[in-house]
């Protein structure tokens, strides 16, 4: 009997190039499907919820893969834990309905980006955030990321490689707050163009750093040119936070979102 | 002229030999008078407020030195930040009394040690915690730590190679705090033995696991037995936090501590 199980993991992106499978390069899904060989003894095809780039972290990113093993989930996760480096480790492991797709049944993903403006940058932190060399004005940061919430065309925040069939993905959060000199943007999709948190956390730079106005992020969606939009920021300030599902779809059954329904597009 | 300079440091210990100058190994200290010597074009001889061992981090190690030169402290911040890798940073540098001793001085320092308890070891808090494989009791940890506040003889808590002179030592402060996983004990002593912080944390460790009653600590300070306490834990839970320094001596005078004088024996 084949079961389907579900992941939740957690990473520090720094040493791979990025959650999907590379020749010649280490990732995050490789390095999973390897392990899992190693433990289950049979060749299993792990699927993520969504692609992080070269350098981004997970605290919440979602996996799954079809096995004939009857491994209780608990000792898989111990297993698992115990064959991973210490910087990827395995949250959570549970059964799943057979039709569990981790990348199409999301209603949304919630990704955070993580700035700090203090004198230096703190040694504790300097794998995970990007060190702002001005205070950011926060306030002016959460003002622009409001503009995003919304269904908008994001043609502006979108990487020249994307192969999304549509520029249109709908924000259902976007919001700044600040900790000391910790600066954080938490926002919330359906779904996201390829590097649009990256472009997106470039701009609001621009706008903590007083080079771009917080209304101009209105008149970028709709210029729909990337050339306006700020430099893609770095990849170490960016956690892919959250993935939400509803409930788990039962076997032969799509998921209708309560939000709104999963997007087969994304990158 | 010669002008006294007072650095506040932060670090993170994992690729460093400790504080302490060693042959044929990267200490911090060593790290900072080569950086220093580049951007002040002079040897500079630089003490710290603790040695901290290897692997231990710092959020607020003090050090000091002496310089001839007439660079603002503004400007020697960041140009040492520009020097040193990204794992030390100055967080601050000013203008200290000739005298001023980081020391001598203290009155007390502050460590904190850190634990993780979920099934799982958090990747971002890998080399900043020890994880525990079963869930701590705090309370009993936090009921043991309270034995440890006052003036006590703590040989059962000194490592085999500490030169101290007395194994007699105060403590201010020992609270255990739980924020979900994540278990830390903040510890102030006026000062501390070789290894003490460490060798409580693998003392309260046991406690934790229910392996040792929190009433024993009260015993083992009485006994007098390095062998009866727990293992010394992990360098990387701990943290050197702070250093609490009364008002800056004035040139020839030495500091009286407001709650007790400063430990010329600390190792």
């Amino acid at each position: 009997m084949t079961r389907r199980i579900k992941l939740v993991l957690e990473y520090d992106g720094t040493a791979y190039h990025g959650w999907q499978s590379q020749k010649n390069a280490s990732a995050v899904q490789d390095l999973l499907q390897d392990r899992l060989k190693v433990l289950l003894k049979e060749d299993v095809s792990v699927a993520g919820a969504g692609r992080t780039d070269a350098g981004v972290h997970a605290r919440g990113q979602v996996a799954a893969f079809s096995t004939a093993s009857a491994r209780p989930c608990d000792r898989m996760l111990a297993g698992l834990n115990g064959l991973l480096p210490r910087d990827v480790r395995v949250r959570s492991c549970e059964e799943a309905p057979e039709a569990f797709d981790p990348r199409r049944d999301p209603l949304s993903k919630t990704y955070r980006y993580t700035w700090l403006d203090g004198a230096a940058h703190p040694p504790f932190w300097r794998r995970y955030s990007w060190h702002a060399r001005q205070r950011l004005d926060d306030a002016a940061m959460a003002e622009a990321a409001a503009h995003l919430v919304g269904e908008h065309d994001f043609t502006s925040f979108r990487a020249a490689g994307c192969s999304a069939k549509t520029p249109v993905r709908r924000i259902l959060k976007a919001a700044v707050a600040r900790k000391g000199e910790r600066v954080t943007l938490e926002i919330q999709g359906t779904a996201f163009l390829h590097q649009m948190v990256r472009i997106i956390a470039g701009t609001l730079h621009d706008v903590g750093c007083g080079r771009r106005a917080a209304a101009s992020v209105a008149l970028l969606l709709q210029a729909r040119d990337r050339k306006l939009a700020g430099k893609t920021a770095p990849a170490e300030g960016l956690v892919l936070w959250n993935v939400e599902y509803g409930a788990i779809p039962r076997p032969g059954r799509r998921v209708k979102g309560v939000l709104v329904g999963p997007d087969p597009e994304e990158p």
